[in-house]
């Protein structure tokens, strides 16, 4: 509302609640907002006004049985004290229901006996009220399957994928810190500081909270043992938040207030220390972070209501919904989520975290290799570990898409710093420590962001697409013979230029024709294709659509190249911008949609201008925020990909992306025959 | 020429100069191709056939006196030999060059007595030669100005602005090394290997041509005292690269054969080893590396010829030419090359080279602040270094506008390495060594060239702008009390988005209207504008132009983020690009058209339509380049900037564009008229 609009002025009688004991006033719910379940739910207070119920100093009285708790449970209901006048208020909260068509929050006063309504709106509800709500009043015929969609959002279905700590226990609780909400939900458990402790106690059955400055690949599995990760730096696309996220898992990042002594394994907070092994809780959904063990809660019904109100959602949306995920296990996850493909494997993501020590090493020597003969010995190692990852996603996914990116990030990012890995990789390679430090060092890079990586290197060196690209189709090929049916896109990454896509697909022709020998097979189902993340690959878009089949936007890079903002360096200045109101949300959670998202049209209208049936999806953590959704459905992609815990999220968010749209058409429609008639 | 084309048959009678001694051959110029006089210049043979001159094992003879060389000055001229032959041979060339209206390049035979015309085809020559043969044809009214003006190439006129090595004598050499030609012209020295030699020898009156690895802004100074610079590594967009162009120093870099040892002070190539104080000799203008000391030429009569030549290239080009440059000195040589202004002065140049010690200490200490209040401290003790550099630019470019850009690079750039330093900071600032390092560190980014830099600077530490806004407006306003006319426009660097202009302006305003008051002034003429160097802002150019009054695009960053190439990391892969014909160019080195030319085209259609007075320039490498140079007119900017000594090939290149932009404007038309008749 603007200042200078003022404000109106309601001229109404008063009624009054405290005028004696036949006197009261209360606030009801015509279904309880905590769970859903059609039950008439409220308080009120005897010979009271409206703002004592506010203000706390009494307790107020269950309207009903229904309505008791621990708290109030020796009270009188209204029910009892006047049955009258709880009669005439039920019928009254049923008829405001059955006129609205929603869950009614009502306010009324009873004065000297008599019942007066002060005010009806839509009830405020939780995650797993509102999915039931839904359901419910959809199956009462109260809703159309439309209005049930429309009648959760997509925040309410985060609630109800994750733990949370019981509301009540939370409401008496002041955080000891506050930080930035990175993976939601709630988690308890007792606090360590190193990787290694948390994946000893675990193992041990203890549920830990690991805390670190903050996180890098090296503390994967200790993140993955932990309950829930808090670090004291970074921002909501730090390693760590995007490292949870993907796993659905409870983080709070950039913590700042945290103290923290790695020696002494001591947390200082305003609020105190605590030692490894002190308990605490995290709300990521808000950021909070408590002192000790508060009690959790998860609705049990939630599955199958949750998945009937997903099927209906599906119904509704055009827009596909697809998983990133780079392990068979996260890619079986993806599909019981309810995903209809792999919108991304990152196939370098094997070099990661637990019984990664092999592969890894394979690909430090192919890393260092110095002349195109040793890398192909290496590759050739490497090849049985990259081919069984590939094969399983696909799988697992068998029958279904499934989006494989070639190597993507720079290859310095694998060069081992410790000593001991170093003269391992130096003795096998047969050169000495200085000789690999040389060789190391040569693929240091200024920014490695827009360095040597991606598709650059398979253009450099032709040997490391060939690999992945032979990894692919014999795994797909071996499948077949299996009698599955595998459907692998290979997807080529930071791609600028038509003519190096023309490059990779001479080789992905020339291995699918030696694949099909080997295997003596006719055809091996496959689309080729690539991302698109820089800039300069939307403005050209109509040449790179004439090599390839499908596009998958890669927003991540796409933001950090559009914007000049470096993803690991905008801790400095982001926030920043976000307070001082220069840019409305962070940008790597929500599509920019004028800046970023123009650059993501003129590259869809180029594109599918050249090949009108182009396959366009996007990839990244932009595919599971809602508001992108939306944009990706209004600009007309196919699909959306996101990690498998945010596919329920996407699945609503394209329901409502499709209902929108057939909103505003109803709405135009409306009004181009006004207009007719207006001409009339 | 297609393959599948084939080739045409000619029949034609045959002639022969071998008829015994009253036969001949030879070629001649209509004027002389070396240095453009209006004298027939040729060789002949007596008794010889065409590929007998070609192959010369026999010297041919010089037609005439004019044509007499060191090494055919004892033999028997033409019009000596054959005198009645010599002078119908002088008359067709008369006729030949009359009737195409150039200086052709001719070959005839004399069989038995009689002279046959074999070819004539406009005849190659060199810059100097170019520009009086131009300048010659248009006083005899054989040409007109625009074809005065289309005769001489800006490669041409950017040999004409260097000196080069006799051709002669370079024609006798093969070259000991080559290396990419960086920096343009020719040079021989004494080599030294490192920068403090090169400033000492210099000191003493040598010649010296410094030879490093590669360099780095330290370098500065020695790279200044050289007569040129040469680098084992590096690209064309290399530190040495960069500082030589903007100087039209003579440079070659990245020259791979090269093997440096410092410690010896000596340099190892493929033809031998050469130790300090040998002399070598450099052709920047095609990368070759000569053993020894090779005489130079440099074109006398070029300064008066080339100021006429240029003149008329103003009366016809639209697009206005300025020049980058950074200090006094270089802005008064930018003048005296026809700057029509400073389309950049990049203000933390003072912080590089030669005197630069005490501003760049109080710059350090501005950077290691790490309270406001510390900050304001060391900014108050920079702005007389700030503002004396400011003052003596404008007071260069009197009358002129004068682009000001605030703050660019990254703060990290600036601390030094060197232990000594780090010490003398430490003592100002009365801080532990430990604690500089740590503020140091903190300031180390994974991705500098996207990270905290440009205007993030201003938004998040507002005093670093204040200073340097107040250093322009108070400089300024001291020149017009000395009843100087200055016109600052005032740059903001690294915009994404409107609203952050919207931060700086208000700071620009506030500050204006402090100065007016202070030094009782009405008025200050200024402009307030953006560097459009990020993608995105070429895609919100609409808002950006609400805004501000002038756009100067920054075509190396935004090259650098549209590509996602990082300039510093290209030479990984761009080599490999250029080579396998994935790019036609080093987009560095020229606008890409299709892609980051396309951005261009955005930011300026949605600027104009904001604002359609908008003044649109470009600043960087690309403005003196003539292809970009066309580019910049055809999308209607309003003018290009770039290094002092491209200035003339850039104004050259302009009046090339706009003279192409008639002829196809002709050429339109005269097709519509055709279209025309055809329909009647």
């Amino acid at each position: 509302m603007k200042d200078h609009w003022g404000t109106a002025v309601n001229v109404q009688t008063m009624v009054f609640g405290n005028m004696e004991n036949n006197s009261a006033t209360g606030v009801g719910f015509t279904r309880n907002p905590g769970n859903g379940e059609n039950k008439f739910y409220g308080e009120y207070l005897i010979n009271a006004q409206g703002e004592d119920v506010v203000a706390g100093i009494r307790t107020p009285a269950p309207i009903n049985e229904y309505s008791k708790s621990e708290y109030n449970k020796e009270l009188t209901t209204l029910k009892k004290a006047m049955p009258k006048i709880y009669k005439e208020l039920s019928t009254y909260q049923k008829r405001l229901e059955k006129h609205y068509k929603d869950m009614q929050d009502i306010e009324f006063t009873i004065e000297n006996g008599k019942l007066y309504m002060l005010q009806t709106r839509v009830g405020k509800r939780n995650g797993p009220a509102a999915v039931k709500m839904a359901m419910d009043m959809l199956k009462e015929k109260l809703i159309t399957k439309e209005e049930a969609v429309m009648r959760v959002s997509p925040a309410q279905l985060d609630e109800l994928l994750h733990p949370m700590i019981d509301p009540k226990a939370e409401m008496e609780q002041k955080p000891i810190a506050k930080g930035l909400p990175a993976g939601p939900g709630g988690a308890h458990g007792q606090i360590v500081f190193f990787s290694n402790d948390a994946v000893q106690w675990a193992k041990q059955g203890k549920k830990v909270i690991l805390i670190r400055e903050e996180t890098n690949p090296e503390d994967v599995e200790g993140m993955r043992a932990a309950q829930a990760i808090l670090t004291a730096r970074g921002g909501m696309t730090s390693h760590a938040a995007l490292v949870a996220r993907g796993w659905g898992k409870c983080c709070i990042v950039g913590c700042g207030s945290l103290h923290i002594d790695y020696d002494k394994k001591e947390l200082t907070v305003t609020g105190g220390t605590f030692k490894q092994g002190d308990w605490i809780t995290l709300n990521g959904t808000k950021g909070n972070v408590y002192k000790g063990q508060l009690p959790m809660v998860r609705s049990t019904e939630e599955n199958v209501l949750l998945h009937q109100f997903l099927k209906i959602c599906d119904s509704i949306r055009r827009l596909g919904v697809r998983a990133n995920a780079d392990t068979p296990a996260d890619a079986k996850r993806a599909r019981s989520f309810g995903a209809q493909g792999i919108g991304l494997m990152r196939t370098e993501h094997m070099f990661y975290g637990k019984g990664s020590d092999e592969a890894l090493f394979r690909l430090r020597k192919m890393i260092v290799s110095k002349t195109a003969d040793e890398r192909r010995k290496a590759l050739d190692e490497l090849y049985p570990y990259v081919k069984k990852d590939i094969k399983g996603v696909l799988e697992a996914m068998d029958g279904l898409p499934v989006v494989m990116r070639l190597l993507d990030p720079p290859l310095h990012e694998f060069v081992p710093r410790e000593r001991s890995k170093l003269e391992q990789l130096a003795n096998d390679l047969n050169i000495s420590h200085e000789e690999l430090m040389q060789r190391a060092e040569s693929l240091h890079e200024s920014n490695p962001m827009m360095g040597h990586r991606g598709v650059r290197l398979g253009i450099t060196y032709p040997e490391i697409s060939i690999m992945q690209i032979r990894a692919i189709f014999e795994a797909a090929a071996e499948l077949i013979q299996e009698g599955k049916n595998p459907y692998p896109e290979i997807m080529v990454p930071v791609v600028a230029e038509a003519k190096e896509l023309e490059s990779q697909k001479a080789i992905v022709e020339q291995i699918y024709k030696e694949v099909l020998a080997k295997y003596k097979l006719k055809k091996i189902k496959y689309l080729y294709g690539t991302m698109i993340e820089i800039p300069r690959a939307c403005l050209v878009a109509d040449q790179i659509a004439q090599v390839v089949k499908f596009f998958s936007y890669g927003t991540n890079d796409l933001t950090q190249m559009g914007f000049g903002f470096s993803r690991d360096d905008i801790g400095g200045f982001l926030p920043d911008y976000i307070k001082k109101g220069l840019l409305p949300v962070d940008p790597f959670q929500s599509i920019d949609q004028q800046g970023i998202g123009e650059l993501i049209k003129i590259g869809i209208e180029k594109g599918r201008k050249t090949k009108p049936k182009l396959e366009i999806g996007i990839c990244g953590e932009h595919g599971g925020e809602p508001k992108s959704v939306h944009f990706c459905h209004k600009v007309g992609m196919d699909y959306v990909s996101c990690s498998p815990y945010r596919v329920p999220i996407a699945r609503l968010a394209a329901a409502h992306a499709s209902l929108e749209e057939k909103g505003k058409k109803r709405t135009k429609k409306k009004q181009q025959k006004k207009k007719k008639r207006k001409k009339k």
